[in-house]
């Protein structure tokens, strides 16, 4: 019997709907090399890691593999648990590398974004520095998820394609919603996003298709201007078109000089201790509503539904999460680490097709990408028809969702 | 040629997933039974009823029917729009039979809660009333919806079962988003229901299926009590079992003196207007949590998302929604009027099975049916398994929701 073969997964950050697809996908491609001997799963990161907290993942899925890893995809949040940990000091890493050693560990994979880029940075730049040191030989991959969108040289992130389904599946229901009264009427709905823009933009996609969408757009990438906001809302509201209004608003949205619009406080009056509570974008127009316009008006917080709604996840999503975790096994016995895998849109084909490549993660690692300025428009919906063209191919297709007893029925270890 | 006989049908209220089903119905049966020359559609209510403002139905419906039918059934809110219009004077019912008799109407159709029951009474007594007044001859039939089950007589309410079952959905998707970290930390969810808690209740169904459910609820049916509140969330958050607390809460919990715990007020501090603003129960709860226990804590509102989330409606409420409709054509047909549609759940069987009568609507009308004190526990989940059998049916099945493109399509007239 030769040296055991072991491999380690860990998922990293906020949930979102396809990190458990990209977990399956590194199962499955465990399962079909043939070449390792243990997958473990990290409990909750680089956290559980360290505390040598693991679980082996590849039991779980003898019988009925497909099933299995099925259900597992359309699971949300974070099947083996999340952290919020960087790491930081060589003593640390040192530490790390003396449990990989300890596991027979020899490709390491984190599901994860920005943060999570950083650790595997930091973990294979340690063996860059340190090639003197005749270190436990690791590869390590970084796979990226996060519905924010934001993480660069990939086309998008997995998971984004299932939080902008939602975004514009409910903001057309919402529209409807609104659509049913005479009465003049505001509602505005604050969509996830401090940094860019992209899930706030995938509720045009909703007036695009049907109509029934957004009528103003505000998004972190342009500074937010309460008067403009105003006079925009007034000029809609006083339209015969329709009674309604509805705007999408990114959690991020900024004034000018750099402060969050969401900053403006509110304080519990016949609280004894007084305490200030920070309001979110949506509250905080809903006010200026209030104040300057005086007409009926709600705000809408979309919340962590956008990330955990998997009853309603993207199939381009979902499947393009799994491909993605399978390939970075295959990029891993292939030898390579310090990469981050991601996606390459094939151009000039009739129909939506990406590449999958791996990224050397310092390009990645710690880079916002926001709503590039060729994608914005000037007008009220504040993307143009080229972000729509971005977008569309995302959130196409719907996944079998087991459901049992009216309910959907989820994947845990 | 002989006389036309003609009939109208209005929405009224708040949306629901189901009020559309209801319409599908109502068409349904007018284009079978062979009796009705045309359908009118009143838009938004009695309120463009009394402006003449009708739309021809049928013509609609006269290409793949039962497609269109299915597309009208899965669209949510009210698809002829809606108002929250009570009549009450003489004349203004006098100037309704004169609409009637010029628009030859001999079938009236009213699908809405409380307030819609209200005006389909006071437009059948009129008629009792007037006996002798030789009135147009009238048949007024009022079926009912709304997502907050509290309408008397009947079993449950149409509208009910899919907003159930978007909160169980919802509710095991952000517990488990909830589960990923491992720092303590309260999740606060509010739910509609301003007098009745049954929505609220539903959120114990994802508990009761997959274990991911809330861990306290708190239903308008109790008072609610600060200190037993932050007694049990202490003692939650102190089992060794998991570090996250869930909590469901009705909106329309009250203190025991009969104020709203959502009465809560806050005061925009640096806002010159110095107006105050309304914080849900959800919002006051997180307060009480931040001021007393001090751990992470937030608060989601599941807000309009309950009542147009069509794209996960239950097959249950939604093909019954269109029996209702249905059904309401049939007995109108048959003579019966100042009637509401109601079902009677049959006992003894094996499986769950409703029969649909028509009811007096005196008895119905202006009542609010709470949950009855044996559905209700003394425990943390608030309501007991009698509780559950009674719900569990009206959650189940899903319908064939029409993507295209990646989001749902809606019926529009």
């Amino acid at each position: 019997m030769g040296e055991l073969v072991n491999a380690v997964v860990g998922q990293s950050g906020g949930p979102t709907c396809a990190i458990n697809a990209t977990l399956a996908g590194v199962i499955k491609g465990c399962l079909d090399c043939g070449k390792i001997d243990t997958l473990y799963g990290m409990k909750n990161g680089i956290e559980g890691f360290e505390k040598e907290d693991f679980i082996s993942l590849l039991p779980f899925f003898q019988r009925n593999p497909e099933r299995q890893l099925d259900l597992l995809s359309a699971t949300p949040a974070a099947a083996l648990g999340s952290c919020r940990k960087k790491i930081s000091q060589d003593c640390e890493i040192e530490e790390i590398y003396r449990i990989l050693e300890k596991y027979s560990i020899r490709y390491f994979f984190y599901i994860g974004g920005n943060d999570s880029m950083d650790t595997v940075m930091k973990l294979s730049d340690y063996a860059k520095r340190n090639a003197d040191k005749n270190l436990y030989d690791v590869k390590f991959i970084g796979i990226p998820k996060t519905i924010d969108n934001d993480l660069g040289v990939t086309d998008h992130t997995p998971g984004y394609g299932s939080a902008a389904k939602f975004v514009a599946t409910t903001m057309q229901e919402i529209c409807r919603d609104c659509a049913v009264y005479t009465k003049k009427a505001v509602t505005i709905v604050e969509i996830m996003g401090r940094d860019a823009g992209w899930l706030t933009a995938s509720s045009v996609l909703a007036k695009f298709l049907t109509g029934a969408g957004p009528d103003l757009v505000y998004l972190p990438e342009k500074p937010f201007d309460e008067d403009a906001f105003i006079k925009d809302l007034n000029k809609k509201l006083s339209s015969d078109e329709k009674p309604y209004v509805v705007v999408a608003v990114s959690e991020g949205i900024k004034f000018a000089d750099g402060t969050y619009v969401a900053e403006k406080r509110v304080k519990v009056n016949d609280d004894p201790f007084g305490h200030n509570v920070l309001t979110g974008a949506g509250k905080a127009l809903e006010n200026m509503v209030a104040d300057r316009i005086g007409c009926k008006c709600r705000s809408i917080e979309l919340n962590v539904l956008q990330r955990c709604a998997s009853h309603v996840a993207s199939k381009c999503d979902i499947s393009e999460s799994r491909r993605v975790g399978e390939s970075a096994v295959r990029h891993a016995l292939a030898g390579e680490t310090g990469k981050m895998m991601c996606f390459r849109r094939v151009k000039n084909e009739e129909f939506y097709r990406v590449e999958i490549f791996a990224e050397s993660v310092e390009n990645v690692a710690n880079i916002v990408k926001s709503i590039p300025k060729n994608f914005l428009s000037s007008d009220c919906l504040a993307v143009n028809d080229k972000c729509i063209d971005y977008m569309l191919p995302l959130i196409n297709g719907e996944i079998d969702v087991i459901y049992e007893d009216g309910i959907p029925v989820h994947f845990e270890f």
